[in-house]
């Protein structure tokens, strides 16, 4: 399925009903078409046309919406760009993109301003805000959809990609992911199918529409013929009352999201009684975090989906019945769920050759929605694209039933005494602990054990720091090789990535300075 | 997804739950991978491999079930063959196929044989039945797959066609359909999506394994991981029993047998009790019959699909709650429902121009669903697929809705006068007539209107053959010009194709015999 297509189905389906709502502004299923295809027609006016790159640097809004179908719509590729990047990275996704237009909104006029000074291959600057605001220097978009031909056809470019996705970049520079049509499609029928929400579901779209996780949730509640409620960014109080106001009966948080929600001052379980489902994702969830949702919004349903941006997303999802919080079950809770329709898993060593069920390896996925290489980076495209299974990089295993627990990235993962410890383990241990707020396990250097396990902890408020208790804590329920050694204490929040990932790699900087970490 | 990935999924998800039964013989998904994985070693044993054509001439069984997935491991296509056809088909098939290996079983065994004096492409006879029942002139499948190594991995041939699907030719010789995996795929999923079954299943395969709707069946609880419980073939009362004795809860069954079922003088609605859902398709479905069924099993949900081979099959799907028996939304139980996920319509004038919504036209489809074009048929290929879109052949028009609604096959289409006249209408007023059990329409020649409508009648039991009460019935109900001119009896069936469609063609003969019939 073109990804166009979706539009345009839902169009023939749900016509009259309410496809996006925004700041107030809404638009039908037929409205919505229509200005997709004006915004299609627009571009070619440009001179816009197939294979092109269309990069997008702004908040959600309904037309970040609409750019998602229009763009490919000519057969050009989307780059939405991650807004939280800094300069440097603006330029250099921009650049090894190659894009040739860039869509942009009010909110990123003055950085984007600012970036023309750079050498860039953009050739048009695009306003999406009201015509009136539109600086000089670019071009406004409503008005140049409002006066264009609306094109019918959509078209193919090379290979049918539908976009160039760069990575949140836990690690390093972000790398462009080679999506195609087929591979956003399936993701998004899978979790459709896996999904208890229909037709007559509202979609809050708070999560950064630049992330694959919001994307495919987008294209998701597309195929659905659902109604998308957006905001333009993520604020836990905005979110509750746009839940409660908007009748949202399904969103996608990530659990940093979730736990800002709960935790704020003016939480009130009353403005989420219309939600139905939260599908949460993109990092781990805290099992306590987990229950106490489930607890304090009757009959809400919670869904996982573990993947990442070379899956489109998709690989494995946790079903609402797999969230079980008692009895034998409730182990499953700890998961990342199954494998997704459209996604066939194995667990592999060192040297790429699969493990028996049980054995902790590097996770590799395969099916139909598996990126097509890194843009520019065959290289990388060889290491991580290995005779069609994208190595996510996450280590884990897989149980009897199929349910894959992940246990740390590959490279996150601790290496003390010729023993492997896996981040994960250890900090779901420490986070038990009543005085511990938040917890981040790394690897430090030691030079008797290679590397040391350490512990970075955010207190509780009001609970005294004390790294014995901590470690005596873990000694009484894991084996003494994977308690830390060490650990410290910081008062501003963990290092996130724009995913809401913590970023290891910025903890454990200050350790290794000067040193060199061997990793697989 | 390859075909053979859905198995392997189901087998790290599902392992000792069960896959298949058949004649008392049962199979876990573990066992049911290892069996694939040997008869694609086999396979290879025997010098078969990528791009090769493996054609299956069998009753239902757990090997045919085996052998589609088993034959598209090695990059090689199956070419499932019509167990109803004349031997010149069979020759034709072959032939046309350039089959080199035929799996058949003990029932076809004596055709086989016969078959085998013909000059065909096929090198090797491959016999589905136990050992000692192998003729000296096959060899014994069993034997070979006890012998052989497993295969572990999947292969893919050119293009990555799965199979050739010759169509069940309702007019002249078949032609074979090209479907690629994504193809079947994104039908199962799509189909999966839709309804309400889930991995605890069991679906009943009464329907022939060689038509592409109980294939589409297997494909999609495959995906779902469900247990599959197969008969050799249609009987009813062997079908009624069945999904009482062995726990069946989703079945796929044409009309013809829903029909046969609930007329059997040994009908028992008791034994239905534990059928959730029927399937549903493949030719239209009497409203009467609908009624009677949902009536006669107390929570029983009906889910039909429409489409072809040539969308591998899905086009649209009538869901269980948009069955509603009575009020304003009872229309839509005339409907073959809406475009499923992986589906976008239109509706096309004779020079394949667009129509507004409302309007009749030839039905055409496209989706990742679509076939690759007709085996050796580059003119039909392009006269049937056209940009990408699959022309059905039927004729039909969309509500504002986007409810399907079918109410011709184009060729069958009658014109008099000048008016088009469409068979599915005139035959729902005629069937309502308390003397008619069933009813097709045809055009006859006519001097004075270039065709007639003319009424050939099976009458109910004991009912008197008025040709004047049932003309004057439709007159009080559609347009004169609508109405037939003239009624023929008739007390032997009407005429079926393997799926179960009235063959008009061989209706209409009689009456053209020397005449030439223009149709668009």
């Amino acid at each position: 399925m073109h990804i166009t297509q979706l539009v345009f189905r839902a169009e023939q389906l749900r016509c009259q009903q309410a496809a996006t709502e925004f700041m107030g502004q809404k638009f039908t299923w037929t409205e919505t078409a229509d200005r997709v295809r004006r915004m299609a027609g627009a571009f070619e006016t440009l001179g816009l046309g197939k294979n092109d790159h269309i990069a997008i640097l702004s908040l959600n809004s309904n037309v970040y919406f609409e750019s998602l179908f229009g763009i490919p719509q000519i057969g050009a590729r989307m780059v939405p760009l991650n807004i939280r990047w800094a300069a440097a990275e603006f330029v250099y996704s921009l650049t090894d993109s190659g894009s040739k237009a860039l869509l942009f909104d009010k909110t990123f006029m003055p950085l984007v301003e600012k970036l023309r000074a750079e050498e860039l291959p953009v050739e048009q600057y695009l306003f999406m805000g009201s015509d009136a605001d539109c600086p000089d220097w670019a071009k406004p978009l409503e008005k140049l959809m409002a006066d264009a031909e609306p094109k019918q056809k959509f078209e193919h470019g090379d290979d049918h990609l539908a976009g160039i996705f760069y990575t949140g970049g836990t690690t390093g520079f972000p790398k462009g992911v080679m999506i195609d049509h087929v591979a956003l499609f399936t993701s998004a029928v899978s979790i459709a199918a896996a999904s208890p929400a229909d037709e007559n579901c509202s979609v809050l779209h708070a999560a950064p529409m630049f992330h694959m996780a919001d994307l495919a949730t987008i294209f998701m509640f597309t195929v659905l013929g659902g109604r998308h409620v957006i905001i333009p960014a993520f604020d836990p109080e905005v979110t509750m009352n746009v839940i409660a106001d908007a009748n949202v009966t399904d969103a996608l948080l990530v659990p940093a999201m979730i736990q800002m929600m709960f935790d704020h001052p003016n939480f009130d379980a009353a403005k989420l009684a219309n939600i139905q489902r939260i599908l949460y994702g993109a990092s781990p969830m805290p099992e306590g975090l987990l229950r106490r949702a489930m607890k304090a919004v009757d009959g809400l349903e919670m869904m996982q989906a573990y993947g990442q941006t070379e899956l489109a997303p998709i690989a494995t999802i946790l079903l609402p019945e797999e969230h079980v919080l008692e009895g034998d079950r409730s182990v499953q809770l700890r998961s990342a769920g199954r494998a997704a329709y459209s996604i066939q898993i194995k667990i592999v060593d060192d040297e790429h050759q699969p493990l028996p069920q049980g054995e902790i390896g590097e996770i590799c996925c395969t099916g139909p929605n598996t990126m097509k290489g890194y843009w520019n980076k065959p290289e990388q495209t060889a290491s991580t694209l290995i005779d069609g299974w994208v190595h996510t990089g996450d280590a884990g295993y897989l149980d009897e039933h199929g349910f894959l627990y992940i246990v740390d990235r590959v490279k996150d993962m601790i290496v003390t005494g010729g023993e492997n410890v896996y981040s994960a383990e250890v900090e779901s241990v420490v986070s038990t602990h009543p005085s511990v707020s938040q917890v981040a396990i790394v690897g430090i250097p030691s030079d008797e054990w290679g590397e040391a396990v350490h512990a970075i902890v955010i207190s509780a408020a009001g609970a005294e720091q004390d790294a014995e208790a901590i470690i005596e804590h873990c000694k009484a329920k894991i084996a003494g090789y994977k308690c830390p050694k060490s650990v410290s204490f910081r008062s501003e929040p963990l290092p996130l990535s724009g995913a809401g990932k913590v970023l290891k790699r910025e903890l454990r900087a200050p350790f290794w300075e000067g040193k060199d970490r061997q990793v697989n």
